[in-house]
């Protein structure tokens, strides 16, 4: 904990954007949330790289903590609940529209998803209007 | 590492991008080299994070695999190394501005270094491009 609050304390930009999510699994998350509509524990298990419910549980709790996201009752499950990005964490918008242009220039396997990479070369702002406004890019 | 390889297997091109400099570590070296002009081993150290030997070690080693920089011997110390960005490094540049922006928005701590903020807000571009160049924003 001494480095991530060495880290906090520095005060730079990246830093802190980096303390909030910038571990893989944070962002995958949220990237989950916002171009997949994943909003149950069990729709985040099911995302594509197999993350474990270890993980999953503690990086919920770090992105609720953050303000990243919500955490609410299912009304229709009293015994789930229901996540939802926060603006906080929807205004991540461009920096994984970043991620995917970049992604898309160097990755070079042959499982690239080009039409994702092609979806935000074609209409950048609109990708990210979507995700800010909730719906899915 | 089966989660690792699981990761890249899915071809997302957030998951590929946060392979390569997804932690919070590879991310504040890669800052230091292109915001502050470090290009040694010795001035990775002084990074404000306070990055420990093992640490720094790995991930150089990583972003060198990753093609992300280069290492070269010193002519003037043959025994040290200078480490310098590649494109692929330095293509980042958005990727970092738009940390910065969110951060700038964000971040409410006294040290949250405003001005690095404004200097990107006031021009992006010019920002982008010193890193592209090699010169510090």
């Amino acid at each position: 904990m001494v480095k991530k609050s060495q880290k906090y304390d520095s005060g730079c930009p990246i830093a802190y954007g980096l303390d909030v999510f910038g571990d893989q699994w944070s962002l995958l998350i949220i990237r989950d949330m916002a171009l997949k509509g994943a909003r149950t524990y069990g729709e985040f298990l099911e995302g594509w790289e197999g993350i474990s419910t270890n993980i999953l549980a503690n990086r919920l709790k770090h992105l609720e903590d953050t303000g990243l996201i919500t955490r609410e009752r299912d009304p229709d499950n009293w015994r789930s609940y229901i996540y939802e990005l926060t603006p906080k964490g929807r205004d991540l918008a461009p920096v994984i529209a970043e991620i995917i242009l970049w992604s898309g220039k160097y990755n070079t396997a042959e499982h690239a998803m080009p039409e994702a990479v092609e979806k935000v070369r074609r209409d950048r702002q609109g990708f990210e209007d979507k995700v800010r406004n909730g719906d899915i890019p």
